[in-house]
């Protein structure tokens, strides 16, 4: 089987979360599987020292943007009240389920992301990470206890490090054969890049 | 015939160039015109603070995936050495063609557009520029006279001004019927919002 894809995103990311309803169904068509790689964005954005939406011009563009995007995907989207938050818990709980069994920490970062921005549940609070990791399987209270273990705490610091150091700069990021994309409205190159292996 | 559509642009934005190519035709398939209308980003970015690519990690995505998306839509592109730079005269003269015939002012557009980034002209010479508008049956002399007299310079000032004002912080930046969308990669969008009226 060919390379895995890498899907570097964050779950606060409402442009990584219409990625993520689509990237395993392409790769899949493609005989690929995905690396599912959550990583803090809010580190990123203090080492550059930049915050993308801190005009009011492009945030305003920028929430009606996504939800019309959303809807041209046929992806049932509402941004949160607490949008932006950090989301760390799920992204801990990813690479913790990911050590197991990588299938099922896809499977859980598509549940995550769809809880958070479909469903409207509170993905910052531990109780509702582990409620979903349930339903891949995982004890409730082991996944509790995952969360505030400083090994888990370390691999998804260790993880946003070597993001940065990699060069990702945003969310989504997608890496196809070290190929690089940048950002949902790339999703149909990433496709072309699959089908033809580059032009 | 239904309002026009706004499509804003500088033309040292190689998305612009993207954009630029698909517009008119895309257009003309739903029955609209399109009204070309440069402004100098250099100035929008002066008023926000900040230049986009600055930090190293996105110059060098910018770089590859400026090119990789012109392929990718069949368009020839080079990005000149040069780059970046103000190309003032070439925005100057498309309003005061514009002022003459704005039909004339669109291919004006997609012409000094297709110069610079297609054919390695240098779109920062006036000399390039008085040519360009030459292919459209304006005589040189007067084309170089216009790029000096300070109503033509106040225009493109004051357009500029109105499209900050307007809350464009980017380019490619397109309005259909009130709706905005920016980026070369919206285009998408823009043709089944053309199509549907909206979603």
């Amino acid at each position: 089987m060919a390379d895995p894809i890498d899907f570097y995103f964050d779950f606060s990311s409402p442009y990584g979360y219409l990625a993520s309803t689509a990237i395993d169904g392409l790769a899949a068509r493609h005989g690929r599987r995905v690396r599912w790689r959550p990583f803090l964005i809010g580190a990123l954005y203090k080492q550059l020292g930049y915050m993308p939406l801190e005009q009011p011009g492009k945030r305003a563009y920028f929430l009606h943007d996504v939800p019309r995007s959303a809807r041209a995907m046929g992806v049932k989207l509402t941004i949160p009240a607490s949008f932006p938050e950090a989301l760390i818990a799920p992204a801990r709980a990813l690479y913790w389920i990911a050590d197991r069994d990588e299938a099922k920490a896809a499977a859980f970062g598509a549940a995550a992301y769809r809880a958070y921005w479909s469903e409207g549940r509170k993905l910052a609070d531990p109780q509702v990470v582990a409620e979903i990791a349930a339903g891949q399987g995982f004890a409730k209270d082991m996944v509790l206890a995952a969360l505030n273990d400083p090994k888990v705490k370390d691999r998804l610091k260790a993880e946003t490090d070597a993001a940065i150091a990699a060069g990702i700069f945003g969310s989504p990021f997608i890496i196809v054969d070290g190929e690089r994309f940048w950002g949902s409205d790339r999703l149909d190159q990433v496709v072309k890049w699959l089908a033809t292996g580059g032009w």
